[in-house]
């Protein structure tokens, strides 16, 4: 396995998971004079988020006769992994942290996998999936740090890009970095001129930190409602592709988030998680132009939602 | 104005209107082994409904010298012809019900139009509509009882087609029929096989009770959460054509549509106003097979979403 991330790469992607993923939707709005949205809706993905692109790209790569996979994650790549392992006929051990969405626990579960949980810190699991596989033989899936998932995430800007090119900027949530790899690495081919802004919870900002210092820093296990964005560290592999492309890394507050989910549901009737809405809050306070967001996913407890639509409502 | 309408004039309108309305996606979903959901998400048009497609293509076709448009609708039409009439730099005078959600009024507004509020009857929202129509000399957008405004909601099926051709059936609700009348239209054209369904809540069974008597039936203003479907009698020019095509009509409860929009919600990651959940909640009880249905609408008060949330999450 190279360790390289390049155009062609996610060109075979795309062709290697078209009958597996869904082509989402582009939604554009325009929120006013200066600011045109072009949304990628990858909530609209049958598990409700873009890691199943990275898992597919993945898992159809394997040998037939492979005994199983095992994946470490919060839920959305627990989910695309589980789903992957059901359409292809093989085993899948998921490790998740106590502090996953029970929502997103139960679709793992749902879709056939081995769930296994553990403390809530993102090492933890880590370090469990990489025992399982030497002592079961399971190939892992990384969530984030390695060519084939990335250059599967990024087969979403690709179709971004067909939608709306000639964008002024780009935003995406990053936790690990591979969505925002894969992107990179596409948009930096097709539309030099965009600019590329990553964005993360403020309470998650390793990859802010990372970005000022020009070398990767940890953070403490961060508090926030983005279940998808609490990874402590940039990825080893995803580090140097953010690095040498990003224009710039924006944070958002967890009320930030959360006004945005209610307004997503009010004015595109849409319903984001946390995650999901972290790029469209930082695209609506700082957007200038055309400005693509990459919309992570919509896999959100009943009680986050209700309390976002409250959010919202307050300021109507 | 012929009082006619075929698949040529849908066709026409299609072109029409391309560049006003979204080309909506088809969500697919595979609810278990017999029923396959295919949803033509018209929640996501700019306005969060249809009715943008038969308000573009008859407004399209008025004299560039003329002096304004009228209509009366209890939300998601208004707010169609007040965006319609911005867009083509026209006056329009719309005449809304006292029940109509105050979103739906607001947005109206905020499209540019003059909202005048009546009682909550259809027929008196008609009455000063017509009004308005000989005293000032504006051009009337009927809701649904009309050729063009059939013909524009109908492009939504041809679309639906491309996207899922050879359904075993068709659900799509039916207030005042233009909608039904203009996709059946279609279906009947390009896929004569595929079973017709109107769907009505329970309160507003006047399609209902005219299917099954042969001929048009009015019932008492209805009371239902779904304030798109509260018309009480099919229109003179939709009737014929719903009566020739449909194969049959089913109800639906208020309950059934709040819990349907707890569960889009949680497994579609869209929104749903009661009306627009009234043909999933059908297809879901009823439909077997390969199974298209309209989503009519997103456009829901932050109360009655929060309400539909808790619905559905009692029985998860």
């Amino acid at each position: 396995m190279t360790n390289h991330l390049d155009f062609a790469m996610i060109g075979e992607a795309a062709l290697r998971i078209q009958h597996d993923v869904v082509r989402t939707p582009t939604i554009r709005y325009r929120l006013h004079e200066d600011l045109e949205l072009f949304l990628k809706a990858e909530n609209l993905q049958p598990i409700g988020a873009f890691k199943i692109r990275g898992a597919f790209n993945m898992m159809r790569t394997l040998p037939k006769d492979c005994p199983g996979v095992v994946a470490h994650s919060s839920g959305n790549h627990a989910q695309a992994v589980a789903l992957a392992a059901k359409s292809l006929g093989i085993h899948a051990s998921i490790v998740m942290p106590s502090n996953a969405p029970p929502l997103k626990k139960r679709r793992t579960e749902a879709a056939g996998a081995n769930v296994i949980t553990v403390g809530p810190d993102s090492e933890e699991r880590k370090k469990l999936a990489d025992k399982l596989a030497n002592d079961e033989g399971l190939i892992p899936i990384p969530p984030y740090d390695h060519p084939l998932v990335a250059a599967g995430q990024g087969t979403a800007a690709l179709e971004l890009y067909e939608d709306a090119p000639e964008l002024d900027s780009f935003y995406a949530p990053v936790s690990g970095g591979g969505l925002m790899a894969g992107c990179a690495t596409v948009l930096q081919q097709v539309s030099p001129k965009t600019k590329l802004v990553g964005v993360e919870p403020e309470a998650a900002n390793d990859t802010y930190l990372s970005f000022a210092k020009g070398d990767r820093v940890s953070v403490p296990p961060p508090q926030t409602i983005a279940d998808g964005l609490r990874v402590r560290i940039p990825g080893e592999f995803t580090w140097p592709i953010l690095k040498s492309s990003l224009d710039g890394v924006e944070l958002v507050s967890d009320d930030e988030m959360l006004w945005t989910m209610g307004w997503a549901c009010s004015h595109l009737r849409i319903v984001l998680e946390p995650s999901g809405a972290a790029s469209l809050a930082a695209a609506m306070r700082d957007g200038n132009g055309r400005v693509g967001v990459l919309l992570s996913g919509g896999n959100v407890e009943s009680e986050m939602l209700r309390l976002a639509i409250s959010r919202f409502e307050k300021e109507v």
